[in-house]
């Protein structure tokens, strides 16, 4: 019997979406009022999704402490009130739009030992999110 | 790298349930209050989930701007403080439920050009809701 | 001990906002698409404040059955599933907008026996609400 | 042309993490402060989906009101105000975990006539949830 | 400058609404399923509002670890994941309604020695809430 | 008969709570990492409540797209997509602390034409907010 558990967590970080690549104006045509140069910052809501048999002593299929303190460690503490181009090196090289930022999150969480990870969601505004089930394409609902 | 990108738009209209071809005692029986003369309303919410690859040079699966307007001429423009039945061509021959206000959503945004219609979504009340992601079995999660 | 008492409803009806004594422009320069003629509509969310002190026995300001079956019966069974313009009575001679429908609703239900009645809030959409405690000074926070 | 339909209630209720198969040590170095012996509660929200064709004569997948009437017999009568390790039965012999909680609805409801169960999602707090699709895999999300 | 500071906390927590006074009859006329003899539970959001000057070189009113520290301490702590009944002193006899719960936060929150405590909100579900502050007339809003 | 209007709006900025007068050790101890050098940002939630009499021939406080012209002009436009410090004037000697933003903000739309101001009331997380009704203290709530 395998069920999902989804925890939500939420991170304050600033990023400025810029590729050096580009001109000027294809940063403001692609970016728009993001490109903006000191950057700006949201409050992102992260929920992780993973699975797993329900352990039929404990009742559980992970224990939420050992869920939280994993993503404590791997995200939001390097991640929570930090301006992500400059503090996060995956960020040195590639965009901190939420899309990437959502990959890199799920990559750092795939190797959880005591469920499988099944999705990252990163909500960047109330309107926007971006869900990554990794890249087999039979795992991604 | 496929990921999911959800957008939530809002639109309020007026609909009535009622099928000609029923008697009153089964337009009643079947909608209840949504079968009053004069119709009823609802704040809509709508979710939209296109997925894709995200562009290396972007960082992004598509362009929420182009995503918007998109959305925007296609169904918050016809669709936003309106009384569906009357307002919306295809509302004159089919039940303006929800159920089927979800799959003519689905079937304006089918075609949008720079990544694939996933999923729609639509709240009618905070209590609920309709998803539709086409009619081939596999895409539905 | 005097605490207030917050109780949430809701309740979907549709509207049109038209006042018969302006020209067709100066409604649509005053109502925009809310003037639009089939109408529209919104899911309407109504708190209810009401006062009082807390009774020493039951520990309780008011019994919330009473609360319920007042608002029930005095706002949401004429309120609900209708057509404002026409089903309400007073709507027929004043235009429906979200604070007149707030005021009526405040004064259907200033007489609540039990407690105070102390404010009425009504959410049109997510983003606009309305909130009304009568007419004196002194009663509005 | 197939459709989910998602439906949300909620329920109240209270619960004690315990095994009696473990020693007092264990019980509260797997159940933290959810062992603590007079139990705890919570607000549970209880997400339903159901799937089905879109009835060509009334537009819907199936009439909310005999879902509402099936889930409030098999789920809300029984679980709301109760403690659940001793007001509902299955309970005495397993930990009412949320995992469990959600399974044991899953399969009071997987029955429903009108249209196919596919989801049960119930959240714990603003921050946990849990979802179950049954048992086959092909089925989950 | 005088600025009000809302703050959010939650807490799970069971209880029994019963008044040994009354007979069986009574406390079920009164409370309904909330006398339930087992108890039940709910997740409790508690909104804390202190108001004060802003500190020319602060910019704050207060510190919110201080704030939190306090609230943890005083409230948190005692009334997380526990039976209010039995776990907490001032509910053996004084029955737990919400009202109750309440007032006896604002009792633990009033010395608040880095801001004046103005309000404390309380609330049971989604649909309930209770708001106290404070017995003289001229704080209440 | 006089009633609040209440608007919400939303703006992603960045900020860093520093007082050059502090030395580093008091810069950490006061504001945390909340100091960090580069930055971090959240999303805004700002409510803007205004009060008058309901127009009799328009039903109206006032018109809602006055209301939000002004407040795009004076807040949003400025606010968002920024980093406070640099691009707000006001912040290059004052702390952008959620308190002075929120005054600031008030001072900017304190001459609305249309209807008082009441209070402005902002949220820095879906935890904290922070609300300012002016000086006098007989309009604070």
């Amino acid at each position: 019997m395998n069920l999902h558990l989804t925890r939500r967590y939420e991170f304050s970080a600033s990023h400025r979406l810029h590729n050096p690549a580009f001109t000027d104006e294809e940063n403001w045509r692609t970016y728009g009022k993001c490109n903006h140069p000191y950057g700006h910052g949201h409050n992102y809501v992260l929920e992780v999704a993973v699975s797993g048999p329900v352990d039929l002593a404990t009742g559980m299929i992970a224990n939420l402490t050992d869920l939280d303190s994993f993503v404590e460690h791997e995200v939001i503490e390097p991640f929570d009130h930090v301006y992500l181009n400059e503090n996060v090196a995956a960020f040195r090289e590639r965009v901190p739009t939420t899309e990437n930022v959502c990959i890199e999150i799920y990559n750092r969480l795939r190797n959880f030992p005591s469920a499988k990870l099944e999705r990252v969601r990163l909500e960047e505004t109330s309107l926007n999110s971006f869900d990554y089930s990794g890249d087999s394409g039979e795992k991604q609902s």
